[in-house]
């Protein structure tokens, strides 16, 4: 399989450059005779969307999704569904004077070393324009899981070293998706402040998923977890993974860490949901870290392709905190994830 | 591919319960007339094995090692490398009261769930006997690396709320691997002191890899540390993971974070040495959140198999803590990965 | 991985209907800096393209290829190569009476029980256009092995029971690629006449591969012959393949078969260029016999989605005969199942 | 995935050469719950094994299936079933000379010139011998799909030029399982001559299934016919592969070939039971064709591994003809690939 290609039995395979004519993904094995609601699509969209409030770069991307296969008649066939997202405001020029050099925290320099050419205009396939193609597959996964009584939530629950003390997902009806109120407006403040000073911050997404059945996830290499870390690290800025108590449980006693059941069901959830490899019917709860935005308009030293050192200053739109947008990435992955999970389940069960 | 393999150019598959005849693994992909050092890949088992030391659990395992296919005249062939680890001493019967029984924090209830039958005794096919599969496998993973140069290294950093203050590798030929001589014995103190409470405590494994080329990785859903995280994620008992600077890069600034570059190479490693899902040549350095052993000596509430309420309290040999026995198993996963990756870059270059 | 994506290391995956807005396919694994002949490309798919001449359907497509991704100033970047090709042509009206009937040959009957809803229009996924999309993939691997000096070669070497006499390939620059100058005129006339009879004919493919190294395949299930079998069979016609002296090796005896050797080489080539699975530096050789065409426009039986008897005669536009056309679609699916070879081989050699 | 596996969702590896200590499988997917009958499985190892009539080799290789995982109390657990098949009857000196040239027909040449190194014992990886780790795999594949009304029947057609005028499966209980009772002794008398001149002859196996849903098998790349015929020509000694009117086919108007429908179902199977890549729930009917057997005692033109002229006289014990043991290996694999689809259906199934 392709190393563009993410999943098993519901899989997709994504395309495109950030500067290109049109980023798009085709989904593969999604069931058939299933309506797809494409506002909702576009909604889930949106969220990633740039532009949409003070936080993101001003880069004013439509992220309208066109469907070019898979559906017959409103609802799925069994093909594969392609869609395709124009690039519609690119402004490679800003990128000129980038072609040659190694902005730091980016991938311009290994992708040189790999490959010995990459496309520089804004990133190119490295671009978290990228993960727009991931959100529409997500969106789908999203919608069939939704119908199987799977609720997925994700947030922002730190920023900088913010942390939001409560998860409140009725307050999170904000520009942070973060569900406390108070936190939120802290940790917008951090994020104009790294702004104003022409640096970024990074912060932690939190993920749950309410409604799942026991069963998701297979017990050796393919665990939920494992799935699911494989999932967020593949998220360009990812830099941590945690699942339940997550670091925490390594200062944690057996005695307390374990979650002991009753007739009634488990008494905690330190596990997070996951038991074995295997969804034990609990909420899934995880979160992954974010490293701060790469680019920054400050001086920083780096190299050109000759190795002739620079003197760089980054210029154009640049989110000064990744981690808002984050959020429906995290969603999305995490819906891939765990309808191929249910998927790869199905097919062994007698 | 089946669920019980891993790894795409080096894949290996595992086979084999806690209590069966014996566990095995089949390795995939080794290149031809590689002279393997038998005596080096029974050292790495001897790592893994308990017994050896005051900490692990009093099971007498030799970890014997049959070849049973792949190699001739001392060489590997191209031909798949199957190895055979019998279970020598197996007290089933300590299993026998638990066999209807879910053992908290173990796979037992998720897999009676999924698939309505489970060997019980010992923890069966989720028993962390299954590691020794791949330390086997990680073993010819590491001297095939250690021909081009790259060197790996994995130790203890962390017992419950006891850290390492420093990483000084020469002090690591300790029982717990932990390169801080002076944190090592109150490490073991804290782990002694969990035993004598019938309880168990977690701990933070680290791994460094030195000596790696520029290049390793696939940019977008196949990144090195994804699949460094799938890795790690499928050995039982990982709560997190996390690379360079991991969760604390959440709480930094880019400006603190990027890792600028002068004509010399890289003035820092917040990275942990990926850019872009790609190695760029610097120390690889992640981190493993273990969670405390589940099973303890300690009185804990569970259910059997029909519902029941039941005071259970878990006999037989246990380890209060899998950490240092989890270094070796760190090490074999991450050096499969690197071997993949390194056959996989191989692929498409020119 | 899904079922609409074929390859290891260099593979792509499909998408689109016979008479959506386009089709198309995403190619991974292309190695980078390689610079692309567009209109070699576009040459290759007009070879496919029907309305070329007397003996396709009347359906006029332009087949234009649309670059949506993965070239950077003329050269593959290691990026997925996205192509998109739009059905400009589709007269879906054509299909408004079979949308309920099971055409006898066609996939309507399977699909529908396999998944309860369909696209009627024009066979939808099932069409024979999926192929534009594959010849596409098979142009540019089709590039990369002429630049390691392999050329390939197809042509019909059997129309209903017209056998091509000698295989001339400087003869075969005719509407049937057919290495045989007097059968060809032989073969038109029995093509047309099915035409003017109402009904289809099959025939077969022959392809020869020349300047492939020894070692591509893999010795036990991905052996060079079971790569090309199962593309071959991915093709929808296909009803038989057989490689070297193919079938008529069941009559033979080994002292016949067996191709002997001599300090300068190969003294026949019975085998067709493989041995044991992996290619022998011979000229590969190999067959595919397709069916006739199903779409025929005589009175046929069948029945509709409830099971009705129906009276069908198929109108709209169809090729007495699928043989001409698929000639290049044989040549793109072997190009890419060595190439895909190639990359594998080259990811375990030292 | 290894190249030493097959199959998605219902998979195997294969290991072991022919001269080691031991070959198995590592079966993987298996649904839990499944109680094996260990007596069916050897019985449909003892048809593949040799010495057990006149025709086979003189080896004697009892075969024994030594269960070592993924069985508790009888029964499948989902975990995976690892097979080990002893290797007792080794006369590994009988090759000795041979270690060094290149035996026409067989993997020899191809194996040195992709890895440079060789077990030459016996063929190592690349004999027959293999294949008795695949009957294992699909012994338990067979008894799965008979539970579920599927039934499988393989048998001789063809023998040199000799072939079966019926397909009476009564009459099959012969050598051959030829559905054919005059014609298996004349087939018989054939291979008997041919073992008299020291040489050896090919043949056709066919196979039948019946019982089979509609639905399996994936409508573009992975059609049932695609992975038959992979299955197939993984098979060493293949060289062509038909299905239902096979290269026939090329010969037929579509009017004859197409398989017209009533209410009450078809009314021909010309497809061989698929459409579209997906089974109709008629007949699966195919066809393999075998080379005659590479190792014959008569005088051949080789060359040593230096290049040198040899004139090679293969000893040791050889099938004058493979096609009778090949029967059930076909079965075996057909039985794997027919599970797999299966799996891999239901996985997308509502």
């Amino acid at each position: 399989m392709g190393h563009n290609s993410f999943g098993h039995e519901f899989s997709f395979t994504t395309f495109g450059e950030s500067h290109g004519k049109a980023i798009g993904v085709v989904i593969d094995g999604v069931q058939s005779g299933f309506p797809i609601d494409w506002d909702a699509v576009q909604a889930m969209m949106n969220r990633r969307r740039p532009g949409g409030n003070s936080l993101g770069t001003k880069r004013n991307e439509s992220d309208a999704v066109t469907v070019l296969s898979g559906i017959y008649q409103g609802k799925t066939t069994g093909a594969p569904i392609a869609l395709l997202i124009p690039n519609n405001d690119q402004h490679s020029s800003d990128y000129d004077e980038l072609a040659h050099l190694y902005r730091p925290g980016h991938a311009d320099y290994t992708l040189m070393q790999k490959w010995g050419i990459r496309d520089s205009r804004g990133g190119g396939r490295s671009s978290g324009r990228e993960t727009a193609a991931r959100v529409a597959a997500g969106a789908i996964a999203t919608q069939i899981l939704a119908s199987y009584g799977v609720t997925l939530k994700a947030g922002t629950v730190q920023i900088g070293s913010i942390r939001a003390g409560k998860r409140n997902w009725e307050e999170a009806d904000n520009e942070l998706t973060c569900p406390d109120k108070e936190a939120t407006v802290k940790m917008l403040d951090l994020i104009e402040q790294a702004r104003m000073d022409l640096d970024s911050v990074g912060g932690v997404v939190e993920c749950h998923a309410t409604g799942l059945p026991t069963g998701l996830g297979e017990p050796t290499f393919d665990k939920l977890q494992a799935l699911l870390a494989h999932a967020m690290f593949s998220i360009g800025a990812v830099r941590g993974f945690e699942i339940g108590e997550g670091f925490h449980a390594a200062e944690m006693r057996g005695s307390e860490d374990n979650d002991q059941m009753e007739p009634s069901g488990f008494l905690s959830n330190h596990a997070g949901g996951i038991l074995g490899g295997i969804s034990n019917g609990q909420e899934l709860v995880f979160r992954v870290a974010f490293k701060p935005t790469s680019s920054i308009s400050r001086h920083q030293k780096t190299v050109d392709e000759q190795g002739n050192p620079v003197d760089l200053v980054v210029k154009g739109r640049h989110d000064p905190c990744i981690v808002p947008r984050a959020v429906v990435v995290v969603e999305a992955m995490t819906a891939a994830v765990l309808l191929d999970a249910w998927y790869m389940d199905k097919a062994h069960r007698t």
